[in-house]
């Protein structure tokens, strides 16, 4: 009785599996492809196939990469002396959008949440004090997101690292450029004015 | 110098083709898929293969099918009499849903549109004059979209077709349900008050 095309329903279904994708945008999406040429779908296929059996993660700093070390870990000329510590692969790729930082930088894989049961041995840190014990380190820079668990593991992080006489410091806090006062958050506001700079 | 993961690269442009995901969309669905065992982006990509590769028009009725002829042309249960004609095979899967419609389809893949070198010869209305040719048929529901060129389509398959004697009719326009009349448009508001019911 019912109108079913399995294949169909099949492929709504792992779109629907995507965060943010609803199931009337999934079909959506799985329509649009049996519209277009057959190599479209054979092109998304192997596209999906070969990201996920070529990347995996850097073996020093736990970014994205497609070889043994990642392309910033391999760079002469990136600043050693400077390991920006962020939460998300995804978070490294945001930083480097920006062209404004050429140090290295350290991908934890997550946060510090007892909760969820993730202690520092759930994470890259054993990784990150074995690159800080070559002492050619100078500066940490905490870029976790501003959340408690964010900031429990900066702070977990700092207490660590500060005794081998390394310099911490954290992303600065404030009103987003383009933002307006009137919309932002009390937290942010406080630090805003804490963290005000003379112009 | 540029932090590049071609693999990654070349899978976020795939998804970035979709119809309404953006480049930052598309980044985090890519990001989301390599975070998943590696059997989930094998099974994205068999279920896409999958079904392009069955999934093809209905001989009959030109809709979705992974069959010779659809499950609702063969299904002898439905009432060959009447015809819903749509303009797409998601319109289909759409009058399927409320389970209120117990005929037949055809769908013209597209309306006439002059402007983008559309008439009748580019779309399944030869398919759609075979099947009314076996008298079978006694009504026409047009369910084009209420668009100009839905409007010309379904006038101009009207002035075909009602010379053989069949019945032709049209979805009723109207506020929609749930919908306000403040927000309704113009030609909304007009449609709805020349089609008002006794009640």
């Amino acid at each position: 009785m019912n109108y079913q095309i399995i294949p169909l329903n099949e492929l709504v279904e792992q779109f629907a599996k995507l965060p943010g994708i609803g199931r009337k945008t999934a079909q959506r999406l799985a329509l649009y492809l049996l519209e277009q040429p057959p190599e479209s779908a054979k092109r998304f296929a192997d596209a999906l196939l070969n990201a996920r059996e070529k990347i995996h993660f850097c073996k020093v700093c736990q970014a994205l990469t497609d070889q043994d070390i990642c392309r910033i870990c391999e760079d002469a000329t990136r600043d050693r002396s400077v390991i920006c510590v962020v939460e998300e692969p995804r978070d490294v790729l945001a930083i480097e959008r920006t062209h404004e930082f050429h140090g290295l930088y350290h991908v934890l894989h997550g946060v510090i949440s007892p909760l969820d049961g993730v202690g520092p041995d759930q994470l890259h840190v054993k990784e990150l004090m074995e690159r800080l014990s070559s002492g050619e380190v100078q500066e940490l820079i905490m870029a976790m997101n501003p959340t408690v668990e964010g900031e429990a593991t900066a702070s977990y992080l700092s207490r660590l690292t500060k005794p081998m006489g390394i310099k911490v410091t954290r992303l600065a806090y404030g009103i987003p450029v383009g933002g307006e006062l009137e919309y932002a958050d009390d937290h942010t506001l406080v630090r805003a004015l804490s963290g005000r700079n003379e112009i």
